[in-house]
């Protein structure tokens, strides 16, 4: 046979490559979908095949626990081991006797009668019923970060139903402690977000959930409840004042525009805002960890061993419990690291502190003023929103559950911001003396 | 041949262990000593065979050059390559036009004259007899950190006779810029404490820097010079005031003790402290670098190659401008380290400022207080005292060249209590107001 020309594709050739293109296009196309479904959220049968069915938003943990054991039974122990660390940990003591300024800076709020560092996570519910701070007025809004009914009652009743029901009647409901189904979704058990103020925080500020990766939702599930939360005036909606953002800054103009207080304290004059337990705020503001892409969960729910099993503890608790195995995943040196926290802790203590001084002497300037004959009204007043502004930034920092560790830099900022504003408080009432 | 009883060793034998156990440990011995002799200090004949012998204590760092071309060409290069880093880098920029609080603040002080940010090493001699900070009372002494004629200048007049010479008359023996003699010791080439005032302020801790290894010595002499000093009245000796320790409560403390003052502020009428450069005492007061065991030439002088060969950088400048030879060494994500350093800066001069515009208040206050009538002496005495605790603790930070990064956690710190400390003088000025 001799060489032929370059001859022109034959009809048949020219089928098979056009057949073969929109093949491969289908394919990938398939495949690019199978892959963007499945990039977030593992789907079942990627895990461990399950031994029973578990229904949607399912309370009774221990019916999880059938297909999960290990997560489920380290779950159950966050009831117990409830020591302390230098700074926290897991042991109920009493702030208010710890630090009697505390008494004084909650004059009037509910916090000044009973503030108890908390226990571990299947005691919330326990805790909550038992707390000094409950009245006949606390709203069922209280029972959202404290039971695994929840994501059902919100489900079947709305969270508006829930906001508005008192906690006595709410609370009949009210069976489980806080367990799988506050971040789990049944059947997948990928994480999610069941805090309908969490969704609708996350969606004021542009957010889809649905979209974050699996790293970032070991953070952000936290986040139905380790946050600064408030109830709305007359609805008692469990809100997050994150429109802004989530900085102190964000926060506190939320909260000047939107107007709402949680109380006036009764010394100063001052209308007041009290902090919940911003952990994902301050996490999230820039820190160190979060930067480099470290999820609440590294730390606080590091992956174990049970024989050849390997997985996520679930019995959540602070690191310096087990630093070997949380900070020593990836730092080396694991005492040396240990004595890293320890010693900004320190530093922030010291810091917080002088800033709790700060306030309580701004406190008493201002009480003093207020009773002054000739006191300049609006001194007076632009004193009692220094107050405010002060102790926000300080409770930023001190309902925080690290003592600054979370993201040390940052805390030390704001209280020292804290210090300013108080003692700028405390100048700005005697300027309002009279005479 | 039938088996022996165990036969007494023969007289030989007992000879030949006897003399092989006292070779042993003859060379045991030896050998300790040989490596106890090196543990420190690099001896001549371990480094790269030299072309020149340079005399002890050689100022002309030219000859060292010979031996040493790498490190001598890059000490060079520290003349040029004067840029900005966000903060700070080698830009002769003015700090008074870019802060005129500044000027406020050193009121009254030469360094409200004239406060450029450092240009690099080879710059200093030029840069401090140029400066508008000079006057006729100059002493000497300001020369101690600016040239390798030093060594051999405390070495032959000793440091009395040198602090005690006008600043003039020393400049004529003074030809070089820093150098070689300011930090190794010719021939070995080991690190070397040459500041006559660093050994005596090591010594008053009771700290012998002839022990220290290696690592450690890559930091203190880096304290030749950088570090938090004064002129002794009188005599104008070059002192450190470590013999508390080096954190700012034992700086401030040894000043309370021993009632050294730099100058009284005209305005407040404050007895003050200047503080200079503490980079080492910053550095070292526990700062996660520090304890990590990194030394200032692992950030500030990065190993480099020249084709085959590895050297210490002696272009010493911010590792902002190389940060993949100077973070990069430990961190694998330079971007994020980097990111994280301007991050904290920003948080730490916001504190700053914050500290610079509680002071300037402070100071308006006690001026105001002085000249009304009544004025209670006591309280205008003790809001004196705060205002120079509060500034000296801003100026440490401020004075220091780091923009806190030397150690963020103690840094935020600082300035927290700096603003506090201010703003209790400017409440003890308004106290002291007569009516």
């Amino acid at each position: 046979m001799k060489k032929n020309p370059k001859p022109a594709l034959i009809k048949d050739q020219k089928f098979t490559l056009i057949a073969m293109s929109v093949l491969i296009v289908i394919l990938a196309g398939v495949l690019i979908g199978v892959l963007i479904f499945m990039k977030n959220q593992p789907i079942e049968t990627r895990g461990v095949p399950t031994i029973v069915a578990v229904d949607p938003l399912e309370p009774d943990s221990s019916k999880w626990g059938i297909n999960y054991p290990n997560q489920y039974t380290t779950l159950l122990q966050t009831e117990f081991n409830n020591t302390r660390t230098t700074y926290g940990g897991s042991e109920p003591f009493s702030k208010l006797e710890e630090d009697p300024r505390l008494v004084e800076l909650f004059a009037g709020y509910p916090f000044s009668k009973e503030y108890n560092e908390e226990r571990g996570h299947r005691n919330a519910l326990t805790d909550v019923r038992a707390t000094k701070r409950l009245s006949d007025k606390t709203p069922g809004t209280c029972y959202s970060c404290k039971s695994s009914n929840n994501p059902q009652l919100w489900s079947e009743m709305g969270m508006e139903t829930y906001d508005a029901m008192p906690f006595a009647q709410l609370g009949e409901q009210i069976t489980e402690p806080i367990g799988c189904a506050n971040c789990h979704e049944a059947g997948t058990m990928r994480l999610v977000v069941t805090n309908p103020a969490l969704e609708n925080a996350l969606v004021a500020q542009g957010l889809n959930w649905q979209t974050f990766t699996r790293q970032e939702m070991r953070t952000v599930v936290c986040a139905n409840c380790h946050v600064e939360y408030y109830f709305e005036k007359g609805t008692n909606y469990l809100t997050f004042p994150w429109t802004n953002g989530t900085t102190i800054e964000d926060i506190e103009a939320y909260y000047v525009e939107d107007g709402h207080i949680d109380w006036t304290h009764p010394d100063s004059g001052a209308d007041m805002i009290k902090m919940q337990h911003p952990d994902y705020e301050l996490f999230s503001a820039g820190s160190t960890h979060y930067e480099a892409g470290v999820a609440c969960a590294d730390c606080h729910m590091p992956y174990t061993r049970d024989g050849a099993v390997k997985f996520s503890t679930h019995d959540v608790h602070s690191p310096l419990f087990n630093p070997a195995s949380t900070c020593g995943t990836c730092h080396t040196d694991v005492d040396y690291v240990v004595g890293r926290v320890e010693e900004i802790q320190g530093q922030v203590w010291q810091t917080m502190s002088a800033s709790e001084d700060a306030i309580v002497a701004a406190i008493n300037a201002i009480s003093t003023a207020a009773a002054s004959d000739g006191v300049d009204a609006d001194k007076l007043a632009e004193a009692r929103l220094l107050h405010r502004s002060a102790q926000l930034r300080w409770d930023f920092i001190a309902a925080e559950n690290s003592m600054g560790f979370h993201n040390p830099e940052e805390a030390l900022r704001i209280l020292a911001t804290s210090i300013d504003l108080a003692r700028q408080a405390q100048i700005t009432a005697m300027e309002a003396m009279g005479k």
